[in-house]
C-alpha cells in the first residue's frame, strides 16, 4: 500500500468543524495518505514518521479537499456554440435548445460519447474536481437513456437518471404517455446503472404533479431523488424536493419566503449553479439569504452545452463571492463539503482519517485566492484516491 | 534556424482584415514558423513543403495570436488577501490600499521581486499571454522606482514608469514637491529602463494639470505617454490622453459623450480592464458604446494585488462578452490586436509573414469557446518567438 506524507501545508482546509470554524482550518499542517484513504491529519510538527513513506513538501501552499461537482450533464453529442453566440448578442435563453442536443446525442456513437466524457473527466481532474455527478437526459428514448446511463457509469459512481429533462418533440402532443414511459420502461432500463433520479420541475418542462409521480417511481425502484427547480421563475420545485426528502434541489434562483423556510426546516441541500447565470445573463440567486436562514448551500457547475459550458469549480467560487454574497470560506466549503452533502457522501468533501485521499494543492498560500485570482489556473497538484495525477 | 509547420488548424485567427472580417479568419489552415517569425499563413492544402520542417497537427483546434496584455503591475511585494476578503464582505474599494503595497515593495529585496515576477511570467505564458507590459509605481522613491524599472526590464521590453501612481504618505503635505521629483530626478533614474510614462489621473491621485506636466516631462525624455483615467468617476483623463496623443487611456469606466467623441476622433486606444470591475464590484464600462462610436478597444488584465489580482486574458474575454456587450470575436480581437495597438506594436497581435511567431493553440474548435467556456483552462499549446513552451 503506497503512503504519502504531504507536509509544509501553509493552510489546510479539513472541513471538520472545530472551534466555530466550519472549515476546520489548520496552519503549518501535514496529511498522511495511505492507499486511497486519509490516515492522519494534524500539525506538521506532529506528523507520524514511518518507513516507506514518500514525502511531498507543499512549500507553504494551501491544500483543500478535492472539489465535489454534484451537477453536470456531460454525456452529449453535437455543438451549440452558435446558440451561445446568438444569446450573447441578445437572443434570450430558452430551455428548448436541449432538444438540439438530444438529436445530436441520439446520432452519436457510444465511442464518440465515451471519448468526449473521457476528455471532460481529464478536464475536471486538472481543475481539482475529484468527485462528479453525471446526468442522462439527452437520450429521451428507452434505449438512448439506458445507453447514456451505462456510459456515464463507466466514469463515475454518481449517475443520475434524468429521463424527465424535457418532453421530446415526438411526444409533444402525448406528454402523459411520455411521463408513463419515464416512470416505467425507461426507469427499469436505467435503474441498474444509476444511483439518482432527477426531474426538471419548471414551466415548459414538467409540472410539480408530474415531477412528484416521476420521483416516486424512482424511489420505488431504489433510486434517491434530486430536483432541478426554481431556475427560470417561481414554482413548486423546492417544496416538492423538501417534501420528497430529496438530497438536493438545484438552481434555486427564484425563491419565495416559504421556499426558504422549507429548505431551512428540511434536509435538502440548495445547490447553486452560478455558471448558468453567468452564461445566460439571468439574475444570480441570493445565497446570502439562504445561508442566513440556516440552509445548507452547495456550488456546482451544471456543465452542459446549453446554459453553462464551464466545468470550473474555481470560477463557481469566484462568482459565488462576487455575485451571490458568499464569503470566500463559505464558497470553498460549498464547493467541497456542500457538494458532498448534496450527494449524501461522507467519504469525500473533507480531509479526516478514513475519508478518501482526494485533495488539491493550490499554487497559492490561501483558499481565498480561488476568489481573489479569478480565472487563473491555481491547481498545483491533485491527489485522487491517494495517487497524484 | 528552426522551422515548424502547424497544420490542421480548424479555425485560424490572423487579425489581418479580409472581406469585412476584422479577424481575417481562415478555416482548415496552416502556419509556418521560421526562427522567431511567421514565414507563411494560408490554407493547409497550400502549405509549403520543405526539408527540416517539424510538423505539428492541430487536429482541428483553433489557433489565435498570443494575447497582448498591455496593462499589469507585476513588480510588487507583500500581500493584500485580507483587503480583498474585507471588500467582498462590504468594505468599499479605495485606491489608498496602494500605499500598503508600496511599503511592502520597498521592504522587499531585488531577489524577492525578481522571483515573484518570474513566477508571474510563467503564469502569463501558461495562459497564452505572449506580450505583456509591466508598470513601476510601488516604489515611489527615486531609488525604488529605478529598481522596479530595472527588474521589470529583465522580463519585458514594455516597461512603464508610473512614479505618478499615488502621492506617497511622506509627501502628503508636499504634493507639489512630489510632482517635481516625478518630473525630474525620478524620471531621469527610470528613463533608461522604460519605454512608457503613465499617470493615475483620478480624484485622489493626480489632477489633469499635474498629469499633463508629468506626461510632458516624460515625452521630453523620449518616453511615450499612456494614462490611467476615468476609473472611479468622470474626470479629465480621457481628454488629456487624446490631447497628448497617448497610445492608450486605461479603465474608461465613466465616460461623457465628449470623452467618447474625443476617443473616436483621436488616435488613442481605450483599454478596458474588466478584472477591476469584477474584483471591486464597480459597474462595467460600456464597451458597446465605444465600439459603435468607432473607438479602438483593447482588453487587459490590470493584474495587481489590490483591484484585480487576475492575469487571465481568457477571463477578460469572457467578462467583456458577458458584461460589456462585446461579441466573442470583438473580445478576442481586443485581447490580441487591440493590446498590440495599445502598445503601438505591429509585430505582435496578428499572424502574418514577418510578425513574431507568438501564438496559442486552444483546446477548442473555435475562439468563441474562450467566452463559451469561462474559467476552463483552454490553452493547449503556446509558441513564443517560434518555440513551443
Ligand atoms: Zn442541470
Ligand atoms: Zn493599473
Amino acid at each position: 500500500m503506497t503512503a504519502t506524507l504531504i507536509t509544509g501545508i501553509g493552510e489546510l482546509t479539513t472541513n471538520v468543524a472545530r472551534d466555530g470554524d466550519a472549515l476546520g482550518t489548520l496552519r503549518d499542517a501535514a496529511v498522511l495518505l495511505e492507499g486511497d484513504r486519509i490516515a492522519w491529519v494534524g500539525p506538521a510538527s506532529d506528523a507520524p514518521l514511518a518507513g516507506g513513506v514518500r514525502t511531498v513538501d507543499a512549500g507553504g501552499r494551501a491544500v483543500i479537499p478535492g472539489f465535489v461537482d454534484s451537477h453536470t450533464h456531460l454525456v452529449f453529442g453535437g455543438d451549440r456554440t452558435d446558440e451561445f453566440e446568438a444569446r450573447m448578442m441578445g437572443t434570450p435563453y430558452a430551455a428548448g435548445g436541449i432538444r438540439r442536443t438530444v438529436a445530436a446525442t441520439r446520432a452519436a456513437s457510444d465511442e464518440e460519447l465515451r471519448a468526449r466524457l473521457k476528455g471532460f473527466t481529464r478536464e475536471l481532474h486538472a481543475q481539482g474536481t475529484t468527485t462528479f455527478e453525471v446526468k442522462t437526459g439527452y437520450g429521451l428514448t428507452v434505449a438512448d437513456e439506458a445507453r447514456l446511463a451505462r456510459i456515464a457509469a463507466e466514469a463515475t459512481s454518481e449517475v443520475t437518471y434524468l429521463g424527465a429533462h424535457v418532453v421530446p418533440a415526438e411526444y409533444a402532443d402525448r406528454r402523459e404517455e411520455y411521463v408513463d414511459l419515464v416512470c416505467d420502461e425507461m426507469l427499469r432500463a436505467c435503474a441498474p446503472h444509476v444511483r439518482w433520479i432527477d426531474v426538471f420541475c419548471e414551466r415548459g418542462a414538467f409540472t410539480p404533479e408530474e415531477s412528484r409521480r416521476i420521483l416516486a417511481a424512482g424511489v420505488a425502484h431504489g433510486l434517491l431523488p434530486r430536483v432541478h427547480g426554481n431556475q427560470l421563475g417561481p414554482g413548486g420545485g423546492v417544496q416538492l424536493a423538501v417534501a420528497m426528502g430529496a438530497a438536493s434541489v438545484d438552481h434555486c434562483t427564484y425563491l419565495s419566503d416559504e421556499d426558504v423556510a422549507a429548505l431551512a426546516a428540511g434536509d435538502t441541500v440548495a445547490t447553486l449553479l452560478p455558471g448558468v447565470e453567468f452564461s445566460t445573463r439571468q439574475p444570480y440567486p441570493d445565497a446570502r439569504r439562504l445561508l442566513d436562514a440556516g440552509v445548507t448551500v452547495a456550488l456546482a457547475s451544471d456543465c452542459n452545452p446549453g446554459s453553462s459550458f464551464t466545468s470550473s469549480m474555481p470560477l463557481m467560487i469566484a462568482l459565488a463571492v462576487r455575485e451571490m454574497g458568499l464569503t470566500p470560506a463559505e464558497a470553498v466549503w460549498a464547493a467541497t463539503a456542500g457538494g458532498a452533502r448534496a450527494l449524501r457522501r461522507t467519504d469525500v468533501g473533507a480531509l479526516a482519517p478514513g475519508t478518501r485521499a482526494d485533495l488539491v494543492m493550490l499554487d497559492a498560500p490561501t483558499r481565498v485566492h480561488l476568489a481573489y485570482r479569478p480565472g487563473v489556473p491555481l491547481v498545483h497538484g491533485v491527489w485522487l484516491g491517494g495517487d497524484r495525477l
